[in-house]
């Protein structure tokens, strides 16, 4: 089809002489060559397989649309990405010195981690708390524990990312109550909440209520934020979890971006203004193991988000074509098997990171694998972070890799199988019926057997696992254990906080939220004055429980 | 200059209202980005960049002319690089233990680390050896010790790098040696010695004789393998002393092209013909940290061997054009604080050997800066290429790079700027003039200097070291000491060897080097008959030294 240009007929020529020279001559490693997205890698790139893009439509450059090159025209060339580890552990108390030791080793933003309980919307005295309280993360119980939590940490100064989802509104809730103790006005308070609860159905299968009040609550938080809070990333739009499931790399990008579209359409519809909310939508990849994968779909996602907003959604504010993303390495390729392998993995999956561009990035311990990171694993990952950003010079470059006839082609193979794939999800009838009919779960789990299968045969490779073994006492190192103290701890500092406060108010916040709830007002008001009330976690999930019911899944699989 | 391609004007147009519009609305992070090597790195790189270039005579195909994608058709689809770890310590028999274990893990090639008294030709019982047997590598006094560190690995299943200069000639002697008496024909015999005096005096000083004489050698060593043995890598033309010494990513590239030239010339001027012997050179390069410049100059040293050889040399086979290289990552750059750092630094630049085409690959063990690997952390090294071959996914992509508009343009510039640099080297009479008068020296001491600057500046950023920095405690890993028994069992290994021999046998084998060398013939027939008898290493220096004289570097500094 590109006969007409003389150079690349010469190009043409030369490649299939050049084949037909060495056709057959060397054994290959394997049969075929291909990611797990399933691209075919062919034996040889050439300008023949990026002919059919537009240098200045369809590459284009940095800070303009379609954004394939970065959000910024400058990129880690004015600042580096945020550098922002995931921490969270027993008490508020314990959480809030690991932060005071993060800032302090060059870290510029937190990222709070709760445990299951807080997750899931109990209390740490919940019969369901038992021996999870402080374990997987920080356990926050009222806003008294926010209050230790970001003791001696101005708000206005730092930006705070909280993964939460069932219960995103309240944590939200409880950290601008903290602001305002803390004389910081809303519209300096700067961060992301997760609140993504499309995933949690599709994968992660942490939700309280059925999708569609969940769904709602998310929209009163983007309506609430909008409107207070301008500095806030109301949404983090999460492939982590879907990719963790067992999603391809391809799967993890549209599955996310088909979420997305779905908040955008239930903003809208709540009466908001795509370019009012639509700029403080981010996303939360993954970064995994196959190095060029991972940054044609980082490139490819820029894109398809750009031409989605502008051209199905009209956005016309260019900070609503953006998409600005955050990253962490794939906790998923990590193993348990000889540790210090992880560091390897996820400097890798680090750099594929910036190279694809990402605002703010997350590097996993060796150790998270076994136990929540060490103070010297966290230390080894941020490390990691900052020989990347200062000594490899990558970061002197916006987007060094375009142009590559590889990379190019295969960010441009992603772009055309997500809208392929938007199609399917459509015939679906969009996310929300997909989740209820297990569409997303079932494609999920395709691909984790398909690969499952791959790593048995050893057609994939996990060194230490299945080739490259080793006698485990070598694989000792030192891990972090929470001891029951931390639960014991917490739970009586429940039990002052819950002493501490004045019932009636209490009493009457919640009933004020319960009747916002069942009249489908905006419920972030009312959670703002129920936090203040010191009224916990479990209480004010427990009224929304009541209003909205509780979600089962069915079984589809 | 390309006005007259209607797309490239444009892309410049398109590029020229893009800079109209963001000029000077974002601030960076550094007044102008450079690299080492003095190459500007542009804000942006687009198809401008490349369009001198020709995708087909410029860039072309792996396996062809001019090899800037490759030396092979399919690269590391058909086989991963050799994965080959550096490493001797102590005495023979500990050394063989570490080998056997090596094999057994997986590394396919073995890379013998000699101590300094072998490095200097010194036998382990002389006055200058004393406190340095075995310490940096193992010691090899007679073919008994030779014979004894390949105990168990045939030589004709395994290939093996021998990292020594000075006394190059009489260690192959003493591998052939061991070939024999294994039963293995020469014909079988494959490897590589590293065998390159001429950076010796550039940069690693550990040269013996002057550089006319040690060249003659040099050159010995090439028409007798090259008759003989012909499967072996006559000398590994290295860069990675001259980087190590200070030089930037350029000079390293020049230096040793121009050493190779100078090898090339003189085994011309021997009587050899150019396609006979320069297949069997290969090269050995540094990767240090910054990612791109490494990889351009690998790339860009492919290419212009591939010229020189064919239009300087007249080389009329293609395997005399290509550049086979074995990569090191950089033991400079890494970190006696925070040593965990040295993992990430590593995995780094063996991605950049790895995408720049590497055939072999040492990766650095994270405490090679304060001892010697212990096994656990050459273990992690040795992962480290396991995970960058088999999870990463690049090496089944043949040079995934091409195309790209930053990494080809810095390609091009490399190889604009040896060009040019060879000039200066030819200014200054050649190689070995340029030796004597101390230029090289003074070039690099130059680059070392300038870098300390910035180091003590902090505009170059060493993570752990003048930025990120934390209290020792947390630097502590174990590492490994060789004690005093090893030298004292050296010792009198060597008594013994000694007191066995026939001594009328080895004084005639010596007789007959003398008269070799004295009369200007090839001395790798004497030598072979010489270790043979259990002559020892500082013997066979002596009897040369005697004839050739010792080397006193000039003071030029």
């Amino acid at each position: 089809m590109q006969s007409s240009d003389p150079k690349l007929e010469r190009v043409r020529q030369a490649r299939s002489q050049w084949e037909a020279r060495h056709a057959g001559k060397y054994p290959l490693r394997k049969a075929s060559f291909k990611n797990w997205s399933g691209a075919l890698l062919e034996p040889l790139y050439t300008p023949e397989h990026i002919a059919h893009l537009d240098p200045v439509d369809d590459i284009g450059f940095p800070g303009e649309f379609p954004y394939l090159r970065g959000v910024h025209p400058t990129m880690h060339r004015t600042r580096m990405w945020t550098m922002r580890l995931f921490s969270g552990f027993a008490t508020p108390k314990d959480t809030n010195a690991r932060y005071h030791k993060l800032l302090q080793s060059g870290q510029d933003g937190l990222s709070v981690a709760f445990d299951m309980p807080t997750l899931m919307g109990y209390d740490s005295d919940h019969p369901r708390s038992l021996g999870e309280v402080g374990k997987c993360g920080v356990a926050v119980d009222t806003l008294a524990d926010m209050e230790v939590l970001f003791q001696g940490i101005p708000l206005d100064k730092v930006s705070t990312s909280m993964t939460i989802n069932g219960p995103a509104a309240i944590l939200l809730a409880m950290y601008l109550a903290v602001a305002e103790k803390q004389g910081v006005s809303f519209d300096k308070v700067r961060g992301t909440l997760q609140n993504d609860i499309l995933k949690e159905y599709i994968a992660q299968k942490e939700w309280i209520f059925p999708p569609e009040p969940s769904l709602k609550v998310v929209v009163d938080t983007v309506e609430y934020c909008t409107r207070n809070v301008p500095q806030w990333n109301t949404i983090s739009i999460s492939g982590y979890h879907i990719r963790e499931a067992g999603a391809t790399a391809l799967q993890e990008l549209v599955f996310t971006l088909a979420d997305g579209i779905t908040y955008v359409q239930a903003c809208i519809e709540r009466g908001l203004k795509v370019d009012e909310f639509a700029p403080r939508l981010s996303f939360f990849w993954d970064c995994h193991n196959n190095f060029f994968e991972e940054i044609a779909k980082f490139r490819a996602a820029r894109k398809i988000w750009a031409r989605v907003m502008r051209d199905r959604f009209q956005a016309q504010e260019p900070r609503s074509w953006k998409l600005r993303f955050h990253t962490q390495t794939a906790g998923v390729s990590l193993t348990a098997q000889q540790p210090e392998n992880n560091i390897v993995r996820t400097a890798y999956q680090a750099m594929a990171a910036v190279l694809g561009g990402t605002q703010s990035l997350h590097t996993n311990a060796m150790d998270e694998t076994l136990a929540l990171p060490t103070e010297k694993s966290a230390q080894i990952a941020l490390r990691s972070q900052q020989i990347l950003a200062y000594e490899t010079g990558v970061a002197d470059l916006v987007d060094p890799l375009a142009g590559s006839y590889f990379v190019e082609s295969l960010t441009d193979w992603m772009v055309k199988e997500c809208f392929t794939y938007f199609d399917r999800i459509e015939q679906e009838g969009g996310v929300l019926a997909g989740i209820k009919t297990g569409f997303f779960q079932r494609e999920i789990a395709r691909s984790a057997y398909d690969f499952q299968q791959a790593v048995e045969s050893k057609e994939e490779i996990i060194v230490g696992v299945n080739e490259f073994t080793q006698n485990c006492a070598a694989d000792e190192i030192p891990i972090l254990r929470i001891g029951r103290e931390a639960e014991q701890l917490q739970v009586a500092n429940l039990k002052k906080a819950r002493e501490k406060r004045n019932h009636e108010q209490v009493e009457a916040a919640l009933e004020t939220l319960k009747r916002a709830a069942a009249k489908g007002d905006n419920v972030m008001p009312s959670l703002l004055e129920a936090v203040k009330t010191y009224a916990t976690l479990g209480e004010m999930v427990e009224v929304m429980r009541s209003v909205y019911g509780e979600y089962r899944e069915p079984a589809f699989l």
